[in-house]
Order: C-alpha cells, then sequence, then structure tokens
C-alpha cells in the first residue's frame, strides 16, 4: 500500500506517469491519492496534510513530493530520501527538505535512514525536473516490493535531516497570538491553536471572539459547527484535525480577513 | 466494490483521507470515483448524477456525501443512513437529506434502512464536520467487508427517509414548461423532460425551436448531437442520460441564456 | 491493466462513469488515469502525451478519448478502433482522428487495426455524444479481460488509419525556426525541437539565446533547470521528455511571451 502525496495539480499528466513508473516496478502496490493540489512548492503545507492524514493512511509507503528545489545544485541542492518510523514501521519516501520530517515526527520520529539519489531503482537518465518519476516513484514502488531500505540508498545519519520550522502561539496581553498555518481551498485558515489554548487565553466555546489582523477587528463567535453562526459571520471552531481554524458560513475567512499563509491573528473573548 | 461520489472537489486531501479509512477497514475493497465535483452543497444535483449513474456502476456499496447541514443540531439536523434496495441487493451509505433517495427509486425502492449515526464502525471522537471520513467511510467500508445492515446500524423505518422535491415539465398553451435539472461544468443545462414530451409537444427531431428564458427568446434546434449546429448556434438535444437538454456548439449554454438551475425554459416548435 | 487519457476533465462523472464500465466488463482489470485535462477537443496534444507517457507505463491496453467530432455523420465521420502495436505487443483503443498514431509510430508502428465502431461489446443504444461510455470503456475493458481483437471490431486495412500532421523545426539564416507543440498547465512551451538540434544551430548549453515571437525578442538562457536563472527570467531548457522547452522561473512562459499552440518560435545564439 502506497499513499501519494504532490504539488503535482491535476492539469497536466505527472500523477499520471508516476502511477505508471509505480505500477511497472510493483504491479501489486496499491496507491491512494492523498492530494496533489498541495499549493505549488508549498512544502510547509504539504508537511502539514502529510503529518495530519498519516493516521487514516494504512500503514505501507508514503510517498510525497513537494520539491522548488529538484535538480539545483550547489546550496539549494537537497538529498533525496526514504526513512523509517519508530512507531508502526512506516516508509517514508520524498525530498529532505522538512517535507516529511513533522509526519515522522509523529511516528516516534526517524529511526533509520538512507539517501536514495543515486538508487540503484532510479531511472535513467535522471531529468533535471521530474525526481518524482527519475527517483521518488520506483524507490517508493520497490520499498512496496519489500525491498530493505539498505538495498535502495545509502546509510546516512538521521540528525543530518533537514528540519522543518514551524510558528508557535503564544499568549500576550490578554490575547492569544497565533498564525495562519495554511489556508485550504474554501478558504478556512487553520490556525497553530488547540482548544486548550483557546480555553487558556478566556476563548470559550459558545461564545462570541474578537479577532484582529493586521490591526483590523472582526467580531466572530467560538462555535462548534459552520451551522451555529448564521451565513456570511464569522466562526472560529475545531477543526476536523482538532485544530483551531477560522472560516466564515458559506462564505471564505481568507476573503472576508484578507489574510493568508503566515499572517498573525490575534484572538481575544469579546 | 465501493462507488464514492461527494461535494468534496479535489483542492484537498478530503477525498484521499476517505480511501484511506476505507482502505484500513476493508483492504480488499475498491473504490471507483463517480465523481468529487457535484457543486458544494447542492444536494438535487448529486442525487440526480448518483442515480443517472449507478446503472453503469458494478453492484455493490454507493458512497454519498453532499452534506450542507453535517455537524448541525435541532430542526436541521439529520440522520446518517445506510440502504439496501429492492432490486440487485445494492447497499446506499450517505446523509439523510434526499441525496440517496432518487437513485434508490430507480432501482426499485427502499428496502431496509438503518441509522449509522451512532454506528459501532463510526471513528470516535466524531468531528463535527468531516462525517465522510468518520461515519460514512468506515460505514461503507464495513459493508463491503460483507457485514450485515443490522451490524452496523439501528433498524429505522423507512418511511421516515426524507424525499427529494423535483419540478416536473408540463405542457400548457402550446409550449413545454421545463426546468433546468442541473448544468453540467461545460455549461450544458439538463432539463426535466423527454423526448417524448418534446414529441407530445411539437418538437421534432431535426427542426427549429423556440427556447424561452425570462421572456427572453432564442432561436434553436433539435438536433442529434453538436456537430448538426454551426459553432456558437443552441441546440437541443438528447443527452447520453435521453434526458432533454440545452447546449451551444463550442460555447456555453448557460452562459448564452444566462440560465441555471432551476430556472424555468419554455420550449415551442419554430 | 488499463491506461487512460482523455479531455473529459474532473469537473463531470464521465471519467468515474467509464470507470464503472470498464470494472463491469472486466473486474480484474487495474486502471490508471494517465490525464483527463487534455485541453478539450485538443487531439495533437493528446497524441503528444500519450506517445511520451508509454514508456512509463505497464504494457497493455491503451485508452484515449479525445474526440471532438464524437457523433458527426458525412465528411466529419470518424472510425472508433483498437490497434495492436508491432512493438510490446500494447493495444490501443480510442477514436480514429490520430490520437493513436504517434504512441503506435513510437512502438515500431501499427501491426493490425480493426473497426470497433460496431462492436459487440458496445452497450446499446449508443449514444450520439459519450462513446467513452459506450463503446471505447467496454471495448477496452473487454481487451484487458483477453478477448482477441477480431472478437471485438472488424479489421480494417492499417494504412486507412488517419495520421496527424505535426510541425516540423527547421534551421534558416542562422536562426532555428521552431514551433509550440503544446503548453502545459504551469504555462511551460513545449517546442519541436531537440538538443541535437538546438546544438547545430549553434544554441549551446549554459549560454545566452535570443527569443524571437511574433518579431518580438527576448533574452533568456539555455540552462539545465529552473534554478538556474533568477525568478521571472526566461529560460530554455530540455524538459523531462527530452524535448526543448521554454519556461520562465517562477512564472509563465505563456504569458511571459504571449505564445501558445503553433506559434513559431526563432532561437540563435545571443
Amino acid at each position: 500500500m502506497i499513499s501519494f502525496l504532490s504539488d503535482y495539480g491535476h492539469g497536466d499528466e505527472f500523477v499520471g506517469v508516476c502511477h505508471g513508473v509505480i505500477a511497472r516496478r510493483c504491479p501489486e502496490a496499491r496507491v491512494i491519492d492523498l492530494t496533489h493540489e498541495i499549493p505549488r512548492h508549498d512544502v510547509r503545507t504539504g508537511a502539514l496534510v502529510l503529518r495530519d492524514a498519516l493516521a487514516y493512511m494504512p500503514a505501507g509507503v508514503h510517498l510525497a513530493v513537494v520539491d522548488p528545489t529538484v535538480g539545483a545544485g550547489g546550496t539549494d541542492a537537497r538529498r533525496a530520501v526514504a526513512l523509517r518510523t519508530a512507531e508502526e514501521d512506516r516508509l517514508l519516501v520524498g525530498p529532505d527538505n522538512g517535507l516529511l520530517v513533522p509526519a515522522a515526527e509523529r511516528l516516534g520520529g526517524v529511526l533509520e535512514a538512507v539517501d536514495v539519489g543515486r538508487s540503484i531503482e532510479r531511472l535513467q537518465p535522471v531529468s533535471a525536473t521530474f525526481h518524482g518519476r527519475d527517483i521518488f516513484a520506483p524507490v517508493a514502488a520497490a520499498l512496496a516490493a519489500q525491498e530493505p531500505l539498505a538495498a535502495i540508498g545509502e546509510p546516512m545519519p538521521v540528525e543530518e535531516l533537514r528540519a522543518l520550522e514551524l510558528p508557535s502561539a503564544e499568549a500576550r496581553d490578554g490575547a492569544l497570538i497565533t498564525h495562519v498555518l495554511r489556508a485550504d481551498h474554501f478558504g478556512n485558515l487553520i490556525l497553530d491553536a488547540s482548544h486548550a489554548l483557546l480555553s487558556a487565553a478566556g476563548v470559550r466555546l459558545g461564545e462570541r471572539v474578537v479577532v484582529e489582523v493586521k490591526d483590523q477587528v472582526h467580531p466572530g463567535r467560538y462555535a462548534r459547527t459552520f451551522a451555529d453562526v448564521a451565513a456570511g459571520d464569522l466562526l472560529l471552531y475545531e477543526d476536523a484535525q482538532r485544530m483551531a481554524a477560522l472560516a466564515v458560513n458559506r462564505g471564505s475567512a481568507a476573503e472576508h480577513l484578507r489574510a493568508g499563509r503566515d499572517d498573525e491573528i490575534l484572538l481575544r473573548p469579546a
């Protein structure tokens, strides 16, 4: 079982070609497309989606490709890696740019890592721009076909894996200072805050909340679900991943608040 | 075999996560994505697409999620249900908001219904917004794994299932009064009329037809296929589901007529 | 194993319905969606994508539907065909409008062809507009189920298959005159030129190149990968299919050059 996440989109044949490469190397592998609409080159959104979705995926090989520096040399060069997680024995395959790290941490961290940039499984000549097809998909398929990590890459020290910096919510002056981790395609804004942090800041479920973005103040309500506020109204809610998020019922919080990734958002009781 | 229809779109990971949930519960299940681009919250379009497509799907479990009131309480609350059809022994899973009913009627009606809102198969804690992941997908997977209806939900009276109201074409004053059931993504308008109704109203294949929308009159032709009229011209035709539809050859009837869902459209011989 | 390419898009249920038809006829068949986002009615782009992707697909049945004249009569009528290639014994299924020919030529040409327009496998009544569902999908599924070509269609002379005209780059007055074969969804422009042709015209990897479109001259660089030029800069590169292509790093060459399919583009050393 292979899950597959990327920023390739559905507009071109990239995803289909990777499926073909996998089927040639391991005809028995079944591939679940997690999503291919990660915003182009947005490693952090890819990393967060992968981390949060893995619990719902069957254990197996998890292929992920969001790779803005593919083919680059010099200081921009990144390794191509395959990792084994401490828990559940899952295998993650992708570029070493932080994409895989939050998912691996959720599963107890990385037990073993190999550099697959020159894997014997790669399709040669390797193109400069499509390592999904030429490196990552064949390596993932080989792992699904039960090849051991040692057979498909060069061992590397786990501590050399590149980390991913994430913002961190904090309480200050009676407000909770949060950040937009990512926006989904409906304009919902996912924040770096949990229900526990909101409670600690005095923001209570069912009550009104003040949402401040770029010095603009917007009234909202901390609700359980969209239907708890009127159409067009702003709500703060706990999303399906148990993260705080902002939405507009039948609208777009991103447009309503003119906010997006990384913007700072202050929350306080009304 | 499970078919899967929703309004989740491909922009986010919702569909992929449901696939993962299904594969964890029933690894042998094969899932066919019927479509995930039902217009958001448009239960009727979902119901019509499901009804018309089922004849082309292998018999099995049919999972459908278009669920505008997910998580709502009070009078907006809806049941989550699984149904067995009288013919072909098909199993339909989804919200009880009318989405499943036209498909079930096409298959001889509902023989047995269970409420799965508190199914032992659900993933707990159930989120307020993503019942596709937490209730419908695991229930569909359990049915694909041969669990009987009685094991995955509480029996409920079939007559308590919510019906779906559909408009109805009628002849009046020498014209056939039809309604737009739905628009597809090319701007073709599907009407609530059959070839037999058109014939009864004097509209004949190959001849000219007058199309009246919002007091504007448009000339067209009742043709067999798009290529029978010039580029940019309006045609009435029998679509692949044998319903009357309006199109513009290499254009959009929705734009040409400025019409959409539920609009009344009068057809008469020229 | 069936690969499936079309211009149906993901907006409607067309692709899902074809999957259902295949699963009903051949439940063991596995379908790989190559892409369904070929620009609508663009037979040539479909033919080029199919040709270039086949090497990455497992050998088997290759279903392709880009069919602007579906249902047309008279001189616009086209055959529906299934072909066997000389090399690798692959089976191609689709309309006889040139879509399959470049792929077949890449595999040594066509050994055997049958007309499947009246195949015993077709779903009757055949609709005027959806031959993917009614003819091509069931024929592909029957071939995947090991039916011989002779059982699913009428033999036809290979030389009656419709060819596809492709532009051809040529050197003239110290420049290489190329044409845009297709644009991908990122605005990259794929040209009818190889690295060998570029070299012969004096355009060298790593050096500057002059790109002339519609009498406008644009400076660029012949680079190995996007990261070799600054953001916003134009580059000429060898794409993952080893064809010359134009791109703008983190931008769109189609917009930058205001160029698209079939436009003539002159390349010369700076």
